[in-house]
């Protein structure tokens, strides 16, 4: 599928030897992401603001800085457990904000639908999105609605973008890191895509996993109340392993994850090993990866710690200046190195 | 499609008597689409600012007040003779901002691709898409792409959101519409309806008819630099009738095009005539209507006739206080009432 039919290169693409169409692990949050990024995506949208790749564009007016963020969802199934395509939407765009250091206020709402599409099921889309937006904080302001012809999936895309106002005081950012500095993390991780994988079903089995999908912007502010706070990243697709070499890109560092330090819930570790997935790549909704001033991580943790969201909230490593890259500690002591993947475990999960 | 097969009323949609399934004609910007957006859209999310279903939300933040605008984009096909959905996605969501009052700043992309489509057909969306922000003063700030799994048309989706400042001292609004008002286009109606039909193909015949797919933003400010402007709205789906059909529901007075003065041009009369559609119910993408004080009409026509994209500028008619509703003056002198449609003329047009 991404071989190249004719044994041609298509001269207009620089440094795209051998993929001339798009396949499912250009939307996994990996390598082949990464490179669609940088050749097609930055080479011709690029300026000083996209070209810093955050979870959100922040960018000066007059005043106050503002960051957007968009992201469009086309999760399958459109319900599962701990969540929904709508509350995902949600989430999702107003946890970019937050973890930028903004204040999450207006948010819009694009709807792709296929004809047939049952106005009961919508009603329940846009339910869940009013009661995530009201908990979250924020207003829906503007909105669109396309209808599509009938197809081969369920045929619901939402794509919500948001807008808010950095926090002011806040800086935030790669360039903040030091090697010493602590990893950390609100809770067990893992579980959105393998609420996912399982509720997608096909494997003989059903497990009480949840979704995580919750909107963290409270969590993230009772956090940057304090100080200490290097820099945030929400691990959604690719997770906590694609996150950190993103990070570890970025800084020249390295960044040493502690197996034995790690939460992951038995059931979500259970999943894992029969799908054949690392719990390292799995996708999480409602987490928040922090890198903070060691001196600080115990105050942040407890800060984590008293929110909902972040009952689960520990300390599970380090920032180094050798090594460079992504390792996990195992429980034997020894470094294993975490690429980042080529593609995807599992596509679709949001 | 839209009647319901069990004889039963779903319980939990009030005032949707026949309809419990999504139909083409919910996207079309008729009458189906104004009551999804009331009975599902508007009581869930429903909130001042997106109450007022303005092309762009405006709110205020601290200082100047901001506009906010989405749009998701579906045309079938991908390109087409003027245009192509990369630089239809960034017009639509650039004019929304500009009829609102807004300079267009920043604009986020969200592509849904489907697995197999040719990279250089990415490329050369891109590459329009560019190419337009440059044209149209924004920047792409914020981007997200999606992959899904191949299916029946050419899958491409693309969402842009737009963000921008409201120019200090324009107000805009239905509220400042009165009787004896002009009309205003800024040249020819139905070429992008006209457009879209031909590429689509299946009728035997092709016509040299193009898009007016452009950016707007240019126009517009020439415009608001003089006063008189009561109102603009781009009138996209359902075209000029459905726009106007708005503002009269939105006013109630009166709204009159002069047939005699409306700009058309022979080849999408021709297209209309062929496909029985009416002119003023195709949408456009390069146009914008004018509610103006008549005494100064006369300059703003000749303002647009300074842009590009204003050439054809013209007066097409009036705003009365009686009837109220929207009325084409026959070139006999008859009034012929112009309602809102049902659904749509043509679907997947944007």
């Amino acid at each position: 599928m991404s071989s190249n039919d004719k044994g041609l290169q298509p001269p207009f693409v620089k440094g795209w030897p051998d993929e001339e169409r798009v396949v499912m692990g250009h939307g996994s949050g990996g390598r082949k992401m990464h490179r669609l990024i940088r050749d097609v995506f930055l080479r011709h949208f690029g300026n000083p603001v996209l070209n810093r790749l955050g979870d959100s564009a922040v960018f000066g007016t007059r005043g106050a800085q503002r960051a957007m963020s968009t992201d469009s969802y086309v999760v399958q199934p459109l319900f599962f457990p701990g969540g929904d395509i709508g509350k995902l939407a949600v989430c999702g765009t107003v946890n970019d904000l937050a973890v930028a250091g903004a204040r999450p206020e207006f948010l819009s709402a694009g709807f792709i639908v296929r004809e047939g599409l049952e106005m009961a099921v919508l009603e329940r889309i846009c339910r869940s999105m009013a009661r995530t937006a009201r908990r979250a904080g924020v207003s829906i302001v503007t909105g669109d609605f396309k209808v599509i012809e009938r197809g081969e999936d369920e045929g619901v895309y939402i794509n919500t973008t948001g807008s808010g106002t950095v926090r002011a005081g806040v800086d935030l950012g790669p360039q903040r890191i030091r090697a010493g500095d602590a990893l950390l993390i609100n809770g067990p991780i893992g579980q959105h895509e393998a609420a996912i994988a399982v509720a997608r079903g096909g494997y003989g089995f059903k497990a009480g996993v949840k979704s995580d999908c919750a909107p963290l912007g409270g969590l993230v502010a009772r956090m940057l109340r304090l100080k200490g706070v290097r820099m945030m990243r929400d691990p959604t697709r690719g997770g906590l392993a694609t996150t950190l070499n993103e990070i570890a890109d970025a800084t020249g560092l390295g960044f040493v994850v502690d197996e034995g330090l790690l939460p992951v819930s038995k059931t979500v570790r259970g999943v894992a090993e029969l799908l054949g997935f690392d719990v390292m790549y799995m996708a999480n909704e409602g987490k928040v990866l922090t890198v903070a001033d060691l001196g600080k991580a115990g105050r942040l943790v407890e800060a984590m710690r008293a929110d909902t969201h972040g009952r689960g909230a520990r300390r599970i490593g380090e920032v180094v200046r050798r090594p460079p890259g992504v390792w996990l500690r195992t429980k034997l002591g020894s470094l294993r190195r975490m690429i980042m993947l080529e593609g995807e475990q599992l596509p679709r999960i949001c």
